[in-house]
């Protein structure tokens, strides 16, 4: 009899290191390989670093409010975002599509024109792919390959005790926004030509639909001579990241809600909807800025970096991982994924 | 008013040159982007290779009958011989699963596995992916990066006129594979627990479930001393192969019908399916075999070489591209693509 267990059962991180924590790496030019937001290579010169995204029709995106070169751009983005992440530079990508007849060419380019667009942007090459028929709906998959000096890679797992934590620009608007078009979506249902007005909610859109990611932040901790101890970049949500890097770096963590930089279209939004302002914050995905952690030396100087933020500090193991709230109550961090 | 092109108007090939022809590179580590088997990057020691697959359920595998396991195995093959492809070696893989809830985690693993056998069959580290939900049906990105020496590098385009052409193993064998698995499928539709006699065509349905990549030519040609003008591994058939090698080397070709190597198990299953054979040989696809071409000067060094095929010589480009049959009569290549 064979055994089945339910993917729900382990969930997206369970699943992920079920399959991979029995891989023996075998080549010397293999620094690092599952467990990051890319892999570390070394051959010879410079270390190379690769990150890979697989994006699905009704799953990552909907094709009803995402115009096609929105979604180009923004995968090529979540990309170099994980390469940011590491301290690294976005070099190249390669790019595959899978497509059904529902599809024709000129869609293809717009897809295409959007990647093209953020390589451009970003001063990457776009250097290969594949493309396939599908029997069903649109298929993205982006491998991006970055560059780091030798020994300057920063993984998730150097975080130590007394460290502070630090996130870049602000959390939950692309969420915000993710809800602002399901519900245009809902309510203008099965009309043509429907034009919502968006006024006053650019920024949550933008988020959404068109983010960027933080090579400025990465720039600024260069030229400031500052190393992170730890980064990665926020995909899935703040509590999901930072729960990363604790459990990666043997390390709790204690972070303050009034601290957690939240945009007021993003605030406004969450009180018209009637949603908990932290919950979107910590939970949101799609904000593409960076969680790290700096030695407490570092002090002065992140305090006048220009869009960080400091939202609190790294503790022992055994302290937990907690969001002190602003009565003082502690509350768990817990992560999300999908099942 | 937007216009409308169908894919279909453009073709595989066609659309691919069209989407990727306005790509300018823009760095230094970029040495060949789109159009190769791999791209090739330079980060001041050896150079890189890197190559990716899209595979989607229905379209490249058909669950019917390949097992998971197997499909893993071959979605790492392919990757594997278009490394070869360009005379490097493989190294580094990243693999991104999308899955519906039709799939248990076990399933999962049988693909991991498969994934995992090829890469200790052949010394390549999985070094990263992604997994995620999908709403329909499976599917399988893989990105393949690997090394060559500076200089080492075989495109496509370095074939010059009286160069010969070289095929490694023998052709259409994974198709006639193919066709037997279609075959039995319809037979037994809607059956439980058929189990049909495949007898005496193992080879058939090895080559099409569980293909192996040629590091033992690419070692052969190295040992040899043989760099060979121009390289391509044979996954779309023959003759779409040799065309590309044709186009961008700018040469014609002449391949003869009666060098074209087949197993004895391929021709008897022609026989029973009343197919053309050399058709078959030309244009199936799946067999992983390699293609290349070498200066007059190597003849006698390949001629002695096991498992390598002379099957004709290039000529220049307004001779054209032509397969000549046992009779002498000439009839001109075309390539066959999805649409």
């Amino acid at each position: 009899m064979s055994t089945r267990t339910e993917i729900a059962a382990l969930g997206e991180f369970g699943l992920i290191r079920h399959l991979t924590e029995k891989i023996v790496l075998k080549n010397e030019s293999t620094v690092k390989g599952v467990g990051d937001d890319a892999a570390v290579l070394d051959y010879d010169g410079r270390q190379i670093l690769v990150t890979t995204d697989l994006l699905l029709e009704g799953i990552h995106f909907d094709l009803t409010y995402a115009p096609l070169k929105h979604i180009g751009y923004k995968a090529a983005i979540a990309n170099f975002s994980d390469i940011y992440a590491m301290n690294g530079k976005p070099r190249q990508i390669t790019v595959s599509i899978g497509i059904s007849k529902r599809f024709c060419v000129e869609d293809i380019e717009e897809i295409y024109s959007g990647l093209q667009i953020a390589c451009d942007n970003y001063k990457v090459d776009m250097i290969g792919g594949d493309t396939s028929a599908s029997l069903t709906g649109l298929t993205l998959s982006i491998t991006c390959i970055g560059e780091v000096e030798k020994g300057k890679a920063v993984y998730r797992s150097g975080a130590k005790d007394t460290d502070l934590i630090c996130v870049s620009g602000d959390l939950g608007a692309a969420y915000m926004g993710l809800q602002l078009l399901e519900r245009e979506k809902s309510v203008f249902a099965g009309e043509k030509d429907f034009s919502p007005d968006f006024g006053g909610k650019e920024y949550l859109l933008e988020r959404q639909l068109r983010p960027e990611a933080r090579r400025d932040i990465i720039e600024m901790l260069a030229d400031t001579g500052i190393m992170p101890t730890s980064m990665i970049d926020i995909s899935d949500g703040l509590s999901s990241e930072l729960l990363h890097i604790c459990r990666d770096s043997n390390v709790g963590c204690r972070i303050h809600e009034d601290r957690i930089p939240i945009d007021f279209q993003t605030a406004a939004m969450a009180e018209q909807f009637n949603m908990n302002l932290v919950t979107a914050a910590l939970n949101g995905g799609d904000d593409y800025e960076l969680l790290f952690t700096v030695s407490l030396a570092a002090y002065e100087k992140i305090f006048a970096m220009k869009g960080v933020h400091l939202i609190g500090h790294i503790t022992d193991a055994p302290a937990g991982s907690y969001l002190v709230g602003r009565d003082g109550g502690e509350v768990k961090l817990t992560a999300q994924g999908w099942s």
